[in-house]
């Protein structure tokens, strides 16, 4: 299954715990769109947040977040990643 | 240590063999700045790569890439994480 990266930006000032909400109300209906979010990184002093996940199209990515109410500003498919 | 992403542009039509060469010559040298890169990310098709690292500062881990050869575009500390 492909993996994506996907970028917010708009987050300035944000806590750990909106961080946590907005990954669990997309956590609640992934599987719906294929879709599993695997991490989530925010830096809220730029107000950047960084998605880590596994889906079948970065259509799927999108949705899940549009559905959730925070729209990606890029998706991108990561087809290679090193350790 | 706090957690930083990284992002570069301009990897459009990058290999997995070049990423890699690319993380190693970042691993080569980090412990020098106190940095530790734990995992890349290419998006070939954008050319964009993404870039998880502890480190004592952003400056730190802007050194390592840039010793390197490959300065990042931005430079994100990460203070928040979910799962």
């Amino acid at each position: 299954m492909p993996k994506f990266m996907d970028v917010h930006r708009g987050f300035v000032g944000a806590t750990a715990e909106q961080l946590q909400a907005a990954h669990e109300a997309d956590q609640k209906i992934e599987a719906e769109e294929g879709v599993h979010f695997e991490r989530a990184w925010l830096d809220p002093e730029s107000g950047h947040v960084f998605c880590l996940s596994t889906a079948p199209s970065a259509e799927a990515v999108q949705k899940v977040h549009e559905r959730a109410g925070h729209p990606a500003d890029e998706v991108h498919r990561v087809d290679v990643e090193v350790v």
